[in-house]
């Protein structure tokens, strides 16, 4: 196999990336920007072997601790708990929260053999005593075993003191009411919210 | 700008890459395949830094001659001539074609300063009239660039005895009549074939 092969093969690590889109990936690499191509191998090899996890909440980073728990101006007294890293950098994205996080490595599935140690929970205990925790925001998919994780957690935490508050359900941003399914609108319906308040 | 950050805005260089499927590629790469990432990597820096072009077509190959130009069961009376590398590897893929090949590095286009010299015509040329070529495929688009380097590639052959022929322009199989364009349909009329010949 040639070098052209190999990189053609080795493109389809990346999710949704075909034969097809790996060949038109590597030609216009090869054609029109080696240099980026090069800077991409080096960034690459750097990322996969320097990037551990954040000693104290999970998240990627290169150092003990991740830029988001060494910064001064974020309140230490809430923590959103996520599943997983991608969705602290979509939480960052809206600037609508200014805590700490807590990144759970999964949820909470015994049919694929994940218990609450193996997504992190022991830890999640430990900091939520240690500190000075006052309200953990549980933003967890709502699917069956999100929900599941949520009740563990709430249960590990029944004793103690700090709030907890999880994402609210209901309409989309833009959604249109005629193309939403049923569960949606079910909780939209429930958790439906005062106007003249 | 960490490590994460460097990464997701390096996987931008690929081509229909944006600022979302990039993030997506990075966490994934982190989370499920890192040794997958690193062999991207290598492959990545192997193919930018030691893959050229051939000597006699112009494709790319890590060596002096390219695998089908060595390849003693093709036949090189036969040459079919492209626009770029990554045409070598459509053509080849429908099987039909065992002759060699010759890549133009892109078309004649006066508005984009690319004359008959900087695509290699007179490399053509040479080849052309150095070995035992006998008939020369133009398989180039038919665009208005394609069409004047066709028009360029016949004049400059005037005086030699090769035979000249390009690619059929007609209907694409699967086609829908009523989803076709009127020039493709124009030129399948122009090129109409006797069913009973």
């Amino acid at each position: 196999m040639d070098a052209l092969s190999r990189l053609v093969s080795a493109l389809r690590c990346l999710p949704g990336v075909g034969p097809k889109s790996a060949q038109r990936m590597a030609y216009h690499l090869l054609q029109h920007q080696r240099q980026r191509g090069l800077q991409l191998a080096a960034c690459l090899q750097q990322a996969m072997e320097t990037l551990g996890h954040c000693q104290r909440c999970n998240n990627y980073t290169e150092y003990d601790l991740c830029a988001l728990c060494q910064n001064p101006a974020r309140d230490p007294s809430v923590l959103c708990v996520v599943e997983s890293p991608s969705d602290v950098a979509a939480i960052e994205q809206c600037a609508a929260f200014s805590g700490h996080y807590f990144v759970l490595m999964g949820k909470i599935s015994p049919l694929d053999g994940m218990g609450p140690e193996d997504i992190g929970l022991p830890r999640l205990y430990d900091l939520i005593t240690d500190n000075k925790v006052k309200e953990i925001i549980l933003a967890l998919s709502p699917s069956v075993e999100g929900q599941t994780t949520t009740h563990f957690i709430c249960d590990m935490l029944r004793d103690n003191s700090v709030t907890i508050s999880q994402l609210a359900h209901g309409i989309p941003s833009g959604g249109e009411l005629e193309f939403l399914d049923g569960t949606t609108i079910g909780s939209a319906l429930r958790n439906r919210a005062l106007v003249n308040a």
